[in-house]
């Protein structure tokens, strides 16, 4: 490769290549994709990944990534100050949002907690979720973990942590996914939807 | 979104997602990647789509993408002059770089005939092949163009245009992929690697 694309071209397929989602020949599909259409991507993506780099930083209240400190979600006064709803990551924050389900401030952990990788609870911010419980503006902490192993563990050590602050600690329900097929669906989840089934 | 993400990382997100290989999800699970490596990822990608959009550029003598006109295959010394490869992309142009085959250069097409969807020959970089091609230093023109409709309807243009021309018009060969299997070949395939069979 070396000798027929140059040293700028190659760095740029590398780093392309890095990306989640891409591979090395996707990787060179998009450089070029980019480079057939200068005008209309590859100079606006330039300056987009320039002004991110630059300015994007992350939220030392909640974890978001914004381009300020605290970031748009906290500081926004229509957001209801006594709900705190916490996420694994910003993803997760970008999925409740987009389905603008609630109306609350978020605390993004960073990850969930996972001895097979080594990931404890001072890896993740505990810390700072167990401040912001405390204020006593805070009445609900919604935990929104994914309903896997170290996600139902993580809540459960939440759960245990905040035990003592005057602050109702709920989850996401369990159940049928909308749309979905019971067929299709695991025991479990069809355990919790009977188990929390409601009156129609 | 727009109220979770501000302008700079929604802008960022919607370009990464005009990739080929990327959509809407995946390009912001990138974008959060990239933020989650800052300095191993975001800053050196910020600085090579900007280096490529400002110096990387279209060779006029064959069609491939380099930083020079003409580009470094076309400067190179130590490549066969009586050799032009015809390929329909500078993607092929790459794939036939990595297989190392051949030390001459090459033609970018910038396409192949397609009379559905439009593409007639004034669309390709054909007239500037048959220039090349009537240099006296120029023996051999090889058709490296796939093996589909559109691609064989080309390679039998290029020969007419050249036939006036003192110069040997090959193709590459078909035959059966090396490591393939001959259960999973189609008849065409297997036709044309017996018709073109070789001595051991």
């Amino acid at each position: 490769m070396a000798s027929s694309t140059g040293p700028e071209l190659e760095r740029l397929i590398q780093l392309l290549a890095r990306l989640p989602g891409l591979g090395p020949r996707s990787a060179r599909r998009a450089a070029l994709h980019l480079i057939r259409k200068r005008e209309a991507l590859l100079a606006p993506l330039a300056d987009a990944v320039r002004v991110v780099a630059d300015r994007v930083v992350t939220c030392t209240a909640c974890g978001n990534v914004d381009t300020s400190i605290p970031c748009a979600i906290c500081q926004d006064p229509r957001r209801d100050p006594a709900v705190l709803i916490v996420v694994e990551s910003v993803s997760d924050l970008w999925a409740l949002e987009r389905a603008a389900a609630l109306n609350a401030r978020y605390h993004v952990l960073g990850g969930v907690l996972s001895p097979l990788d080594g990931v404890g609870p001072d890896d993740l911010n505990l810390a700072s979720l167990a401040e912001r419980a405390a204020d006593p503006a805070v009445a609900e902490v919604i935990i929104a973990l994914n309903a896997t192993v170290d996600g139902q563990t993580t809540a459960h050590f939440i759960t245990d942590m905040l035990q003592h602050l005057p602050v109702k600690v709920t989850r996401l329900a369990h159940g049928v996914p909308v749309g979905g097929e019971l067929d299709y669906l695991d025991e479990g989840t069809l355990v919790a939807a009977i188990r929390q089934r409601t009156t129609l």
